[in-house]
């Protein structure tokens, strides 16, 4: 019950936060991947501590969200004597928004750098095929006031704005992805066989790249082309997650970010953002006026909650 | 006389990898701040470990390059105890090309992550007016083979590419920066005048930001624009550097990091690299046939090495 809470707090806040791809869209692929064998809710992970500071978890098929905030506990605890302490996971199921860890060890006083792999869905800058995981990266800096935390992916955009353009036959912008034959594409149908182009060129190929190596490489996880299970049901998730959470002296940057707030938007732009503010913004709206669930998500959820038989035939 | 050895040694590797804004053109300016006192050619810095893995360093006025190898080789030693050890550097100058650093601490069989801040001369997502560093990013990852290492300023590209184009008389592409009203100029003397582009839009915004805040808060360093000294001759010092030294398992990564360069080109490239070999190949042909000095650096370096008495005086 514990971990169906932690795991459901992380779709719903995604929700909250108006990143539906990370939300309710992925509880129906969680159950079919308990009932398959291949997540397990009851584990936590195991823990091994290498050194003082260097954590290695074996995730046991447990929920990402579960086997993360175990791991995060653990380095939080060991953060706060030695300074620094450093998780490699595998073997651990989806995390869904890296945000919401960061805003956890954030909100509570310490620094984070989170980074996570996933199935190779981005081609190399100048490369036709995908070869690299979407690979996100989240900071969490303290602040006096709400801490700042940042949350991206290494790609474009993520394979699920893809689907939903194509799902709502809209073309996408030429620079997003490639299709089949690695050309660029506007056709959103094409790009799902594609691959998501890196952004920002050459340099977010290598942020993604240098995540893909140290994150496969800290966490004893798989590379490349042989990431399985974070898109399907059925396959045993070998990405990895890498953790660092630092114990450091917490000043107020309060005043730089709110100068950065209040500075002249450039054409176009209504007003200057920190990145979080859109995010906080929309939850504090949607708590008050509801959240917007796609039908095709929200039948889902009345299925699922029908109850077990209902559950099975889909799986 | 080995502090000027590590000076010069990055400052010649920036030459042969082929990135001169990073190379000799600095040496005037690092001999200039030692003359005007706002460096100090003897300093290595003063550590002091706030806890076993958590290092602060003053530089007191040291090269930059001098006191980040000491910081350095005392987190390689700490984190073979520990797994991982971090420093935060304030009061020491420029390090000259971060991925000098990453390749030192790959090439010895560990991972780092190096991050840097700099006078402000990047814009906000969406505003008008430069308040974040260019902030660079290394990232280190031992293989069997050569290390990889990336090494990225989150800007689009450098200030020195802005002058380089206004110096040549070449206009630069539109969205590269803005002048001095915040508007996107193609003029390279307009925009000397403006700020850079973040890289890769409100990612590479959010990822530039994050590393303000985090580098400001652990090394105690000046923020926005508050930082000083890395531009000029005559100003103390006080941007900061953390880097984080991970001492972990190192698989072989040479077989994905092929796969990757051997993998079909798109259209309009020769061949898909990974980050590192373009730097790695110029070494190769430069320590061959000679590297290539703009007219002005090298009357610098002539009246530089005629050994004005006041040079002399304080090496």
């Amino acid at each position: 019950m514990a971990h169906a809470a932690i795991q459901l707090e992380v779709l719903l806040e995604a929700e909250l936060r108006g990143v539906p791809s990370h939300g309710l869209l992925r509880l129906d692929r969680v159950v079919q991947r308990i009932l398959n064998g291949v997540a397990d809710p009851h584990a936590t992970g195991r823990l091994n501590w290498l050194s003082s500071g260097f954590l290695t978890v074996d995730g046991e098929k447990g929920l990402g969200p579960v086997v993360a905030v175990a791991a995060l506990d653990a380095l939080q605890h060991r953060a706060r004597e030695v300074g620094v302490a450093i998780a490699g996971i595998t073997n651990s199921n989806h995390l869904g928004m890296l945000g919401w860890y960061a805003e956890r060890i954030a909100a509570n006083g310490q620094y984070i750098i989170a980074m996570s792999t996933s199935e190779a869905l981005v081609h190399p800058w100048g490369a036709r095929k995908a070869l690299i995981g979407t690979n996100p990266i989240a900071i969490g800096v303290p602040t006096e006031g709400r801490p700042f935390v940042m949350d991206t992916a290494t790609s474009v955009v993520s394979m699920g704005e893809i689907h939903d353009h194509a799902h709502r036959q809209v073309s996408i912008p030429a620079h997003w992805a490639v299709d089949a034959e690695g050309k660029p594409t506007t056709d959103a149908n094409e790009a799902k066989k594609g691959a998501l182009a890196p952004f920002g060129g050459a340099k977010g190929y290598a942020l993604g790249l240098a995540i893909e190596l140290l994150v496969t490489s800290l966490a004893g996880a798989a590379i490349g082309t042989g990431v399985r299970g974070t898109l399907d049901a059925t396959e045993v998730c070998n990405k990895g997650d890498v953790f660092i959470v630092i114990d450091g002296p917490s000043p107020n940057l309060t005043a730089y970010l709110d100068m950065i707030r209040h500075s002249e938007p450039a054409e176009g732009f209504e007003s200057v953002l920190v990145p979080g503010d859109r995010a906080r913004a929309c939850r504090a709206h949607r708590l008050e006026h509801g959240v917007p669930v796609a039908d095709e998500v929200w039948q889902r959820m009345l299925v699922l909650s029908e109850g077990g038989m209902a559950v099975k035939q889909h799986t």
